[in-house]
């Protein structure tokens, strides 16, 4: 993430933001952010969301998730915002969304949704 | 969808919620609605959403959708909502959720996120 | 599944197929095999499939699946197939094929893929 | 795709082979390619399976798409391998398939499915 620039603005139980800038690095040739950097971030978005509910002592990973590329992700930068659906004792579900955010405008440029496990550091 | 004893409960432009009571073709042994109930329903909820936005001689196809089923599916009845996250010139996106209603309690159930494609009557 | 004449028609370790016969329970206005019917037998299909790898006195449950439906399902029957991709301690992620099958000729109606959990019957 | 080092290794109507090798920049902490990289592969390798089956001035855009990560991306490179399942006029549906080769050996790290539209140039 640091690698692309990526930083998280918010923090709360059950929900993260991440911010990422419309650096030349992760920009195509039209000027938006490219897809996988959208799904990268909120991937991450989710995974941290995630992990705000989870004891000390274990780790998150992400079993799949699926996510709809909806409008090119145009801006200043884009947004993922991470936020838990459901929170088991072995599985969680998060809600993914990224918007592209240009002049404190908010456009939603992709919806997605994910399933993690929580591992037990002793168990690895 | 009547097969299955289901109804249409709100309708509103880019919004649907269906009705599925807890009628025992449709439950498991364990007296929760059948997993597949729960997706067709949801299915149909988010194409019905999407049609409220559609002009005249078109038709709606679910080209995908991908759904968790968070918990069983007990209550009264489960009600399903398809919600229109992006309405374009030829697909839609909806958020499709299913919640299990006992005692006028609504428990999320499942979740989902839906891909359509809208068809001209004359292409067919 | 019996509900909607569902049977299972192979079995072997990882893999599960179940036919449909085309009712007229389970199909549409337009004659062919209603989308929720095709997603209920695939999810069913790669439920056994996790199924006949899992040691005694455990379940399954499906934590979410996927699928494209990418044709109308018409034949004289719809067969499904489950097939294990990873077998895991905790989690079983299996891929799903729908063919909808007319004078003997297959031909694929629907793909998706599946993710499924263990659940030992003590813990229940 | 070049700021990850990924380059195609094979291509063929409706497949395509990428490849991408153990780098610093894309591996995580414990020395495997992180998940982000791996889904960012997955996706392209799928628009470009689609993208061979297109004609001239079109081009692809990736709809949705849906990915497990089943084990870590360990190994000298990883290979994701894009097929397509079913091409339409408008949408184009693909496997997605990430495999950790080591020693010459390959270990399915990752399985997807993607959707994609085919867009006109003169409609842009």
């Amino acid at each position: 993430m640091s690698h692309l620039g990526a930083r998280i603005s918010h923090i709360a139980p059950g929900r993260i933001h991440i911010e990422l800038p419309g650096r030349p690095e992760v920009t195509q040739q039209h000027g938006y952010v490219h897809g996988g950097a959208v799904s990268a971030i909120a991937d991450t978005a989710g995974g941290y969301a995630a992990y705000t509910l989870f004891p000390e002592d274990t780790e998150v990973l992400t079993v799949e998730y699926k996510i709809n590329l909806l409008a090119p992700a145009i801006g200043d930068h884009v947004e993922a915002v991470g936020t838990v659906l459901k929170s088991g004792r072995t599985l969680t579900v998060c809600q993914l969304e990224v918007f592209g955010v240009q002049a404190g405008e908010r456009k939603l440029v992709a919806n997605g949704q994910q399933t993690l496990i929580r591992v037990n550091r002793s168990e690895r």
